[in-house]
């Protein structure tokens, strides 16, 4: 395993990228010019140029999530204009075409449409993390002062040790320091707790549009079945269409699905490695088990899932990794902080905002 | 049910847009300018003013998906953009925010890296949209020659009845019309097949990125557990930070599931609703029971899952109005089709192209 899992260094292509042929790069991809929007580029260099040392870096953080924002809004409208001019030519085709069409475009509407409502979300985090780089830029001043009265005293301990000045700064170091520790204790909280709420926020409203959409593709498939493609020898008539129930069905329970969906009942879940030993992971299933028994008609209400497969190989090396490098007590805390976790987001809907 | 599910007629506000308040507006969105870029904007002007007849309107949706693609482009450079940022930021940080800010880069990295693969695949569904409009321009031609000479015989029947031309034109006509019934043959087959693959791979491609994303924002929420943001005193030191394994193993545990991610165990499925009568509905759960049961071990491999539950009022206004329109033998046809498309989807993993 030579790879680093971090940005900071460089990055080794991953099996699936080596092992699935992707088809060609899209012929829309610009190769000329460069690779971001000439507005945003100049955003991102603006805000590190200005404004307190510390607050620099997330500055250009937040300018460069303001060009996500745009950017993904200039998706929704363009989508919502596909989907509209998928229904217009349609309209000019075979009944079947032509009401198959404007249905997939409702779906593809309400593509836009969730989108849009994940931009209002996603500037909810953008503006959560605002707060990080307030407190950043507001504990820079007491930093300045600390280490400026240091040197002062250096300055003059060399220059004229007995000076009656040193005693006064002396003091007035003092009083910064204890300024300071106050001030990074702040930051260091407020740091961690939006940072933590921010992502959350920001993951909780990706996982509710990534798993819409992938609803929406699939009542999209039922929609495409409706089409009669079986060809026809010229001057034989189709049979006349008669999928219109269908596929208003198909929208009324997409449209039911978009609406009954919670965290609650997210269906795509991480699964995490988090075990050292055979009986850690007996242990859990056993809990899991447990859990999953006393629900009512398994038969009817529930569907049989295989959770991904994991790759043996690659488990043990984890778990080598693991035991060489970690000591058992914390490796613990943290499996009951995640599960604890996992507790919480099924009984919240709503993130703390 | 006043809604028309039709992008041809105006919409009423869905009940979940009612129901849930969502956030304000985001602040990026832009309230003066047109909602369009200006340059897609005239890229879809100029399709809808040359060519064919036939195929204008397609030509529009075509120029118009471009524009989805190149936004999209930006979307995916700007999300990689602010993941090394993100990074970037959090390496000035305590240790634990340096390293959990770092992860999550990596995470958002490969959002932006999916995103991109995923424009390549929207690019290949918009080529093979371009067939369709191919074939449209080119069965124009076949049209407009009949409907010209049809219109001369009824021109030359008016002003010169005996004329001796009449029936050579007459000879052509049916010429002409023997060509265009194969024209339009030809029309009816390949834009029936061309949507239906074309839009089948995009449906594909999107379950793809949405589950995967979906993936990311479970492992990405699992990731800020590692933050300790329980809040220090000022002078208070924070225990040091020992989730480097746990970190590490997170994204493993990322990127073993994403490459082990396949359209047959995507968890995301549509619960479609085509059912009549209490027998339809047991016969098919019997099928699923039995095609379940051979699998080995579930107590270790699976997972229950609870179906997404369908609001029972809703289930019956649905079944009252497909009785009253739907004549039975269809809505029967119509259930085969889209089983039989389900089982075709369980087998293969690549769309046909």
């Amino acid at each position: 395993m030579h790879k680093t899992y971090s940005l900071r260094n460089s990055r080794a292509p991953t099996a699936s990228e080596l092992q699935a042929p992707p088809p060609p790069p899209s012929t829309t991809k610009s190769r000329f010019f460069g690779r971001a929007s000439l507005a945003s580029t100049f955003r991102k260099n603006a805000a590190g140029n200005f404004g307190p040392e510390l607050a620099r870096k997330l500055s250009q953080l937040i300018k460069t999530e303001k060009g996500v924002l745009r950017a993904m809004e200039v998706v929704a409208n363009e989508r919502r204009a596909a989907a509209r001019q998928l229904s217009l030519w349609g309209a000019e085709n075979d009944e079947d075409v032509s009401d198959v069409t404007d249905k997939l475009g409702v779906l593809l509407f309400e593509l836009g449409e969730l989108q849009d409502q994940f931009i209002d979300k996603y500037d909810q985090y953008r503006i959560s993390m605002k707060s990080i780089r307030n407190i950043e830029a507001s504990v820079q001043p007491s930093r300045d002062r600390k280490d400026k009265i240091t040197d002062e005293i250096a300055h003059l301990k060399y220059k004229d040790p007995t000076s009656t000045k040193i005693p006064v700064l002396e003091q007035e170091l003092v009083r910064a320091e204890a300024e300071s520790l106050v001030a990074e204790a702040q930051l260091s909280n407020i740091t961690r707790e939006k940072l933590k709420t921010s992502y959350n926020y920001q993951f909780d409203s990706m996982r509710e549009l990534a798993e819409k959409f992938a609803l929406i593709a699939g009542y999209g498939k039922a929609l495409l079945e409706l089409l009669d493609d079986s060809p026809v020898t010229p001057g034989e008539a189709r049979p006349a269409y008669d999928g219109y129930d269908a596929s208003r069905q198909i929208i009324m329970d997409c449209e039911a699905a978009l609406e009954a969906w919670t965290l609650d009942i997210a269906a795509v879940k991480p699964t995490l490695s988090f075990h050292q030993t055979v009986d850690d992971v007996y242990e859990e299933l056993d809990d899991e088990i447990e859990e999953q028994e006393p629900e009512p008609e398994p038969e009817q209400e529930q569907e049989l899932e295989e959770e991904p497969p994991l790759d043996e190989e690659d488990e043990e090396i984890i778990e080598d990794d693991v035991e060489q490098l970690h000591p058992e007590e914390h490796e613990q805390d943290v499996v009951d902080d995640v599960e604890e976790h996992h507790h919480d987001e099924n009984n919240t809907t709503n993130p703390q905002f």
